[in-house]
């Protein structure tokens, strides 16, 4: 008898074909006893549906955050209602429950809220009452009761903070690929599913732009301590284990993967004074509208003017209201100019292996070095190195990188 | 200054340009210090559309009547959220509230609730701040937190409803005709527009089949003593004010109106035997599955064998539900057969001048018979009188009734 929850994506409930089949291999696989939590996101488009009837009303919805959670919410609600009378078809006692009534409280910053508690009592009685409870993934709702979404990959977040919440045996993400690899597969043909990662490493790897797994949900897991299973919607063989250490067989790779992220765009500020609180006029502005901040590269311009540039990047998706941010900051600040560059991409090994060795960061570089592709800017943490390349060099690079580090057998 | 609810249908919200205009128009009329609550329905064929999507996971979706109010309650949220962006667009302070979350609390007879209480604490601190406040109808939240769906004309009586709770000035229904009528135009086109009509007549118009409102929303406002002014979306025309009593001058006819209903089945179980607690196995039965039984007509078949028939008008919506139920009672009274009839309508005056004029009812069967058209079942109230026909006849048979009635001018 285990409790486990079960996250299935957005493409895997596309239709109510699909959601037929979503039940039906739930039952089949369910063994008596065990308790089973769903957790969907909305049916395939629907998301992307209501975002074009909002630009209906308004070009730029987003800036009424709450209504357009207001409007987002409802996408998840009909899937897990589509869910529950499948199950329901098929015999299967089940109830659908909106992330307010699986006590999911968040705060108040629409769009992209962040969990603060989950009372989920509400769930443990009806899992009591031999139910499938089917959650509405992606929302919650903040104090005063309004409906707050989660932001990107929020279903996956959602899940795991409920399983950690419950207490469950495990949280399993279905997902339209297989596992974890070592690159993207659509990038890099020769890269190899993963059987095992550590929290910590797919954290990097998530952070870094490997998109299997938002960084939020890891941590999640990492917090709670709960295995995520990373696994196919179309088959039954097992995925990828993230958990706190991996067994002695997977332990021999140096690096544990090569993570790409094309959702980034490089901004300079030009010609600041390179005094004391300007990093922090530019960026706490930016912070304060959520907007989060990468790679940052400070540089002097003029020595003798006490002139410097400021050079960072942020998800290309934030570009918009970031340009004008920055703009307003750096007029008050003198600046010569605001660049965008579009065209970048980050490049990242990944791995607890390069701890104490040295030589990694320099086989990076020579792989780059090799395919003739230049460095813009390098980020380092413990566990991982990013290059900022050009966005055109992106797919050279990558397999470059891996190739380096994941010889073929 | 001045407090008022106003409720916009499917229609009048069917798509982003029609909600623009409703934003606009509200904006136009809003006088300084008035503090507006807006009710609206789902957009357009929403409702139908969601309803589709059910059918797509079992043919008879309505079964999973929580997991339908799950479903259906999104529409409204939909409609709520757009509607604001179209208020914020135009430069006017507004939020959106679901029904749970404007306190509207229901019982738990799902896709059929009925409202048990109102604490719309929260309306009142938004209107408070200067907000336009844009509430879904035709829904709240049982005392579990569940969403409940108000059934047909929820929206009207969600609107009534919370106009009381807020003891609002008036409460507005805007609709696709300008008003009440004295028939049906659609169907009798001499038919005139009332001024005004009073809560007892317009609910015994309303439930004896008059489209514009549903009795319950009539009932709501005669409870909270709130005037309903029913009105047009298209026009800034008064339409027709439902109120306690009306002025002298709409005072000189005897009757209000001409309804009628075509959403009708006869039921006829035949032989049953003549027996105390017959009735009661019968309408027990549905009552238990809340649905409703209309005119009722037992008939002696053989007085000797002490067998009767059993005759009971239902709404046809409810059909398919109620033979089931009833196939199921008859079996075990050992009843002969249990017939249907779906070509049937109900044709009704309504007044409460018809209170000590005892020749309304002849005027009444007296114009029928001229137009041969055969009466079934007759039923009365204290300010109504109903005739079951053919439903082929329907027509005929309401306009020879408001002739009889209404004579042209």
């Amino acid at each position: 008898m285990a409790l486990i929850v079960k996250k299935f994506g957005g493409t895997s409930v596309g239709s109510t074909e699909k959601i037929m089949n979503v039940a039906k291999r739930i039952i089949d696989e369910k063994k008596p006893g065990d308790q089973i939590v769903m957790v969907v996101s909305a049916m395939g488009d629907t998301t992307d549906d209501l975002i074009e009837l909002a630009k209906g009303i308004n070009s730029n919805p987003y800036q009424y955050t709450r209504e357009m959670d207001m409007l987002l919410t409802t996408g998840e609600q009909v899937s897990i209602a589509l869910l529950t009378m499948a199950f329901k078809s098929l015999g299967q006692k089940a109830i659908s429950l909106t992330g307010p009534m699986v006590g999911m409280r968040t705060n108040s910053v629409h769009t992209k809220g962040k969990i603060v508690d989950i009372k989920p009592s509400r769930v443990r009685k009806e899992l009591e009452k031999g139910k499938i409870v089917v959650v509405a993934g992606f929302q919650g709702a903040d104090e005063k009761g309004d409906p707050v979404t989660l932001g990107r990959g929020g279903s996956d977040t959602s899940a795991v903070a409920l399983a950690g919440a419950l207490k469950a045996d495990a949280c399993e993400i279905y997902t339209d690929v297989d596992g974890v690899y070592s690159a993207d597969p659509r990038l890099v043909p020769d890269a190899r599913r993963m059987k095992e990662i550590t929290y910590d490493e797919m954290l990097e790897m998530a952070r870094l732009g490997a998109g299997v797994m938002q960084p939020r949900s890891v941590e999640m897991g990492m917090y709670f301590n709960i295995p995520i299973h990373v696994r196919s919607t179309f088959t039954n063989k097992p995925g990828t284990m993230i958990r706190e250490a991996y067994t002695m067989e997977e332990k021999d790779f140096l690096i544990r993967g090569v993570a790409h992220d094309s959702n980034v765009a490089k901004v300079a500020v030009l010609g600041v004074p390179n005094d004391p609180g300007v990093a922090h006029a530019i960026f706490s502005a930016l912070s304060d509208r959520n907007i989060a901040v990468d790679m940052i590269v400070q540089s002097i311009r003029n020595i003798e003017k006490n002139v410097t540039d400021m050079v960072f990047t942020i998800a290309q998706d934030d570009l918009a209201e970031a340009k004008q941010i920055v703009d307003g900051v750096a007029d008050k600040l003198h600046a010569v100019a605001v660049l965008i560059e579009e065209d970048v991409a980050k490049v990242s090994i990944v791995g607890a292996g390069m701890l104490g060795n040295p030589g990694i960061a320099t086989r990076m570089f020579g792989a780059l070095a090799d395919a003739q592709v230049n460095i813009d800017a390098i980020s380092t943490s413990e566990i991982s190195i990013s290059c900022l390349i050009k966005g055109s060099q992106l797919k050279e690079a990558a397999n470059a990188i891996h190739k380096e580090f994941f010889p073929e057998k």
